[in-house]
């Protein structure tokens, strides 16, 4: 039985786990990323990760040999091309972390591989999901961050350096939102399910109110309570989501003329919306696209699980 | 003796050349593409000026023995996947023109092969210009329009229909300028050279005047009397420039998170004008670069010949 193991490294969390050759997560465990100030007592904490859920997949599948095939990564401005998380702006340990050095320095594996999340999601998709049929492609996750993964000939693009697919920063507004680079207008700042919380005050600010999540404190709402909001009929959390949805058909319009991929996947919370967030999304890509374009590209909803989909598609880099 | 024949469509002339292995163009001729109403008359003709070059190249060396390699067209919206130069909004045959098909039927060659103008552009620049050691990079030519050519991996990228490189479309003002295809806002109508003319008169408007071009027709003014009043000190023009570069700065900088090319290479009359215009890209670019590609993507000028560059990048596509 051939295993990989995938290893999703997020702000919060660290979830590791197995991975079946057929996309089935075998055994899973996480711990809190954030506990970890020092890349190496990072490394050791997941190391002992790995190894335990290891034992748990053999002790589950005790009649079976097992073939590990390796260990995927996936982080946060992981360079595949240097092995390194690369000055994560939301990871405790800063500077550049050799991440696969230091998981090989630990673990006896075939291959140990990185790249970032979104890449990682994009090569989840193409092995396991809705992609296995489409050579050329782009993946957009929604999440903290709008993050973005890039096929062409049946290849992921990773440029000249490890950094493509970084569709996020697409500048959408001149002089508009201010991100976490310092720069203004990303599209990740509106579209990402952060920049939707930021578009409800922004709605609000137009329309003034009420709506039905006044009780809320400010400091909770998130992306989720507005498209529930939107889903019941608030004008305003409606108005955010076709805001967003605009947008982002927008931006893909635009991001298509790049590399014209056959379509886009959309994953992550905001996507599970549904109609209000993705009907507006169609119409504005539709509309804003070039002619020579036009209803050639389509845009599907990913069908990797969501909790498990970091994990898969870390997996699948070795897999592939 | 190895010799490629290149064609170049443009919405005026059609150009037909040879070109040798070195990337040096031998014997060229030209006619009116906008005499030709329909297709079939236009490949006579093509046809007729493509046995004429192939005549006149063989007569001037009589005593070598010449292997044809074949003919690259380079045309506006020339589709590498169909063959056909699909619905060109600039020349008089509408609709689909299977142009290999045509030429096929009139010509004994090898190979012939077709893309758009811009793609030639960068496969020139990859076979015979500046771009020939780099596997990914994006090549950007400014004249009528604005298009692009992208390299991954060594490859051109063409996209699921052979759309791919279009980036004269991206959209950089929301609600901006209105271009050909009845988009708003499009990058095209910035900083093309066309775009730069319409800039000098919002320019005009902004600052009022007077400039050193007040005694020329409102419409005889070019990109080029703009920098050439530009490179003199005129106020109106030297803002127009800077507007021009700094709008096309930040586009490439967007664009590079797509594909992250090493390099970005600049071709076409505007580009002429020097520091006045590529001073201001480059600042923009830098600054609107996400950090981690900052100082790791060059701006570069290709170094084909302005007049020769169409026909040498179509014949690149045989060569290749």
């Amino acid at each position: 039985m051939k295993i990989s193991l995938g290893i999703d490294i997020g702000g919060t969390n660290t979830c590791v786990g197995t991975v079946s050759a057929d996309g089935v997560v075998l055994c899973k465990e996480s711990f809190p990323t954030s506990d970890y100030k020092q890349a190496a007592l990072f490394a050791d904490r997941l190391a002992e990760a790995v190894r335990e859920v290891m034992a748990a997949t053999a002790s589950n599948h005790a009649n079976t040999a097992i073939e590990w095939l390796g260990l995927g990564i996936g982080a946060p401005n992981g360079n595949h091309c240097t092995g390194c998380i690369e000055q994560p702006p939301n990871l405790n340990f800063k500077g550049d972390t050799p991440i696969i050095d230091l998981m090989n320095a630990r673990l006896d594996l075939p291959v140990i591989d990185l790249t970032n999340d979104a890449n990682a999601a994009a090569i989840g998709e193409k092995t396991f999901g809705a992609a296995k049929d489409y050579s050329d492609f782009i993946m957009i996750t929604l999440g903290t961050g709008l993050g973005s993964g890039v096929f062409v000939n049946n290849q992921l693009v990773y440029g000249h350096d490890g950094f493509a697919g970084e569709v996020g920063h697409l500048s959408v507004i001149p002089d508009g939102r201010y991100c976490g680079f310092g720069r203004r207008g990303s599209l990740e700042s509106y579209c990402s399910a952060t920049g939707i919380r930021r578009s409800f005050f922004e709605t609000l600010s137009h329309l003034g109110g009420p709506t039905v999540l006044d009780h809320l404190n400010i400091g909770e709402l998130t992306s989720k309570h507005v498209a529930e909001a939107a889903q019941q009929g608030d004008t305003v959390a409606k108005a955010t989501m076709d805001f967003t949805g605009r947008l982002l058909g927008e931006a893909l319009a635009s991001t298509a003329v790049v590399t014209s991929p056959a379509a886009f996947f959309l994953f992550g919370g905001p996507v599970k919306a549904g109609p209000i967030l993705l009907d507006p999304v169609r119409k504005s890509f539709e509309q804003h696209l070039i002619p020579p374009l036009k209803n050639k590209i389509q845009i599907i909803e990913s069908t990797l699980p969501i909790g498990d989909a970091a994990i898969i598609g870390a997996a699948a880099l070795v897999i592939q």
